[in-house]
């Protein structure tokens, strides 16, 4: 091991993107359970999804056992406009903090959807276009996996129709002019265009949309239109498969200077950036090679892995979609309106789901005020304002260099920047003011939507 | 000369940070004439300045004889976080244009400050802390300055007072709530605090500002408040000074490759970026070793190098700043209101101005449409979001390598890609909208605020 200065940037040359990404899947012993059809409750086979999603993405989603899967050529460059990306030393931060302590990020906002959704984006539509297909379908929240897609479909010249959460298009009309300039079909959900959307506004006249709600009109419409295909920008195993390349880079870099992280933090929504931040790090730990504390944080207003419980439950509202294996508080939950930024699905990936179940990751909620205040404390020195989802990351990461500060240990955390926040300033002004409150749904409030969740034999026990 | 292929991003080494800015004017033949004293029109010495400017800032922008100033190592430091920036080649700008042309671009919006502003605003923020200073004011009109500025002294934890013209203050939020989240005081121009704001409030009674009249206000309240100075973010000989980081960047960059610009092209307003990235390759042509086309952009309804004069003229409307030689549309030339982005100031730097007086640099103006026809054709190809700014440049880029690909010249175009607009999506609306509109001033509109320029002994002739 050298005992080389690391620089504040470690950057690996390009030559050094991943080549294959790699599928944890396959080092898991117990494999992630399958998707199941909502009708049958069998386990949903490669023909019965194709209507849906793209032929190649499909085996990516059904494989649990080839470790790695190669990277296109024509993803890898398209890779190169943006990737390698930095693993940043936080010097800064470790100062100010005054900790012993050594902080690594991994940063995925230098690109202009401002997060690391760009990764699977690219690699869907490259799939979508590789099967001749028009276009794609999607939904999007807060708006970075529909830029992300926008600008993928640009690059390959498809089709990208893009279901927008109805408060999000109201109230986000920057990101929907950045996918505008991209060249996508942006709508707000619920919309009049999809049986789904038409319903659900029959049913709740005035409703400003949500995420679930829009996944049934993406796939709604993918499916009803010759030559279109839906695609996802979370959750799934495919995208987190596409995501990993975060982790490989990471280890990459952290090898050559002979870094071991101690703690790996990431924040949790769907799952996918954590998932690829630690897929690397978890296959290790699987084959016993090393040990690493993972820490999955997600907010205290929509706690799926600290509050949910572990069953077989619907993906989206409409309930068109499969049924997926894990931690969920219920399809029918809606996070309190206060919630700021992403992190708001119910559910959570069925790898990271199984991996929590089997003691392989801890996981830890925390409320939006705190979020801030980490935020605001590393703009200010690290000289990024952060997304509010990566601020969750930030708040545990200070809180373990804090209690290493204490305890004087010179622990190694590495954590995941997924994204920038400049499209959520309205947050950022809600916490300047301070204006911006905390919320933690009741014990009650959970009951309610976990309630819902489909009940049949072997499910929810 | 090695036959190694380029990569999509040529990286320097954080060790290979400029370690001294370069000073142009040491080379220059014909000096930029002195700043004058409003008053007696004599040259303005050191001590004059010292009320308004920090001292060692003073003194680079009086020094044209040193051609090297050292970087303090505090400002490389930090520099380590942002930089060095990438120069990108544009591979798939080069495919989907089909040109045999070769073109690249210095990157500098992967800040959070979005642009180059942060190059000279943690230079001007050293030098006010190595003072002892409290705090600094400036005016800000799009925002990336006051940005820049929010972010450099929330790292030496100096005050920060910023006048935003009214206009952008009501109309870009968010640009005000980054400047809040590091810690700046941000108030609309003009305001109440000032004298000067106070006349002019009660001369246009609703007025809703602009740069000229923010900048006075900004000096006064500078020189009201003890222990503050006032900065600025473009046009004065200092902040070119700290913008040559962009251009020895660039130039190491292509050096390591062997490769050699024939065409240099940067957007100008106050000039300071195009002057940062010009500079070093200007020294060669100064100093007779090479020759390079070097050409200026301007927008078309702001067109101070192709349709100003070279006199003696005032930097602000409250005329409390010193007199600077430039070409310049007077100091009551505001731009059109449907005038997108930057590039509004009626000056511009005196280092470029004398250039172009001595046919070192060309210029040119383009229309606001073909602009964003350009960014949006760079953005669905190049993957990034440019601002309205650095688009005049690619707009320019685009022109000169498709008039290759009509001739088969293989030119080696370099650009300066200043930074990033997610904040402009204003703008990008009226384009998507196809509500945007081009305004070229007519001579009359120049004239009139051309024949408030001074007239003196000299000036004007």
């Amino acid at each position: 091991m050298s005992v080389q200065e690391i620089p504040y940037k470690i950057y690996l040359a390009e030559s050094e993107i991943p080549e294959a990404w790699y599928n944890v899947r396959a080092d898991m012993k117990n494999k992630p359970a399958p998707l199941l059809n909502p009708g049958t409750h069998q386990p949903l086979q490669f023909e019965e999804l194709r209507p849906v999603f793209c032929d190649e993405l499909i085996k990516q989603e059904l494989n649990d056992t080839d470790p790695w899967i190669p990277i296109p050529e024509e993803i890898r460059k398209f890779y190169k406009m943006f990737r390698p990306s930095p693993l940043v030393r936080a010097y800064c931060l470790e100062r100010k903090l005054g900790t012993p302590a050594k902080i690594y990020y991994k940063f995925e906002g230098n690109n202009t959807s401002g997060s690391h959704k760009l990764n699977s984006a690219i690699a869907q539509a490259y799939y979508a276009k590789m099967q001749g297909l028009k276009g794609v379908t999607t939904e999007t929240g807060a708006g970075q996996w529909g830029t992300a897609l926008s600008m993928a479909c640009a690059y390959f010249g498809l089709d990208c129709r893009v279901y927008m959460v109805k408060c999000s298009y109201e109230q986000k009309p920057f990101r929907r002019e950045v996918m505008r300039t991209y060249g996508a079909n942006v709508t707000p959900s619920p919309s009049m265009t999809t049986e789904v959307g038409k319903k659900i506004n029959a049913e709740y006249p005035g409703t400003t949309g949500s995420l679930g709600c829009a996944i049934s009109e993406a796939v709604e419409a993918a499916t009803h239109m010759e030559g279109y295909r839906y695609v996802l920008g979370s959750v799934l195993s495919q995208v987190l498969l596409h995501q990993t390349v975060i982790g490989l880079e990471a280890k990459a870099a952290l090898d050559k200077y002979g870094v071991t992280p101690d703690i790996i933090i990431g924040c949790a929504g769907g799952g996918s950036n954590l998932g690829g931040l630690v897929s690397p790090f978890l296959g290790e730990k699987l084959r016993g090679e090393k040990d690493y504390r993972i820490i999955a944080v997600e907010p205290a207003s929509c706690p799926s892995l600290t509050r949910g419980v572990f069953a077989y439950d619907f993906c989206d509202t409409g309930h068109v979609c499969p049924l997926a294996k894990m931690y969920t508080l219920g399809s029918e939950f809606i996070p309190s309106a206060n919630h700021a930024g992403g992190l708001r699905y119910h559910g959570m990936s069925s790898i990271l789901s199984q991996a929590y179940h089997d003691g392989l990751m801890e996981a830890t909620s925390v409320e939006q005020t705190a979020v801030f205040e980490a935020a605001e404390e590393f703009a200010r020195v690290e000289g990024i304002l952060p997304a509010p989802e990566s601020s969750h990351a930030i708040r545990v990461a200070i809180d373990e260099a804090l209690k290493c500060k204490q305890t004087g240990e010179s622990k190694t955390i590495l954590f995941g920047l997924t994204g920038t926040g400049y499209f959520d300033l309205k947050a950022y002004e809600a916490y300047n003011n301070k204006s911006m409150t905390d919320y933690i749904p009741t014990d009650e409030d959970l009951k309610r939507s976990i309630d819902l969740i489909p009940r049949f034999p072997g499910n929810l026990m």
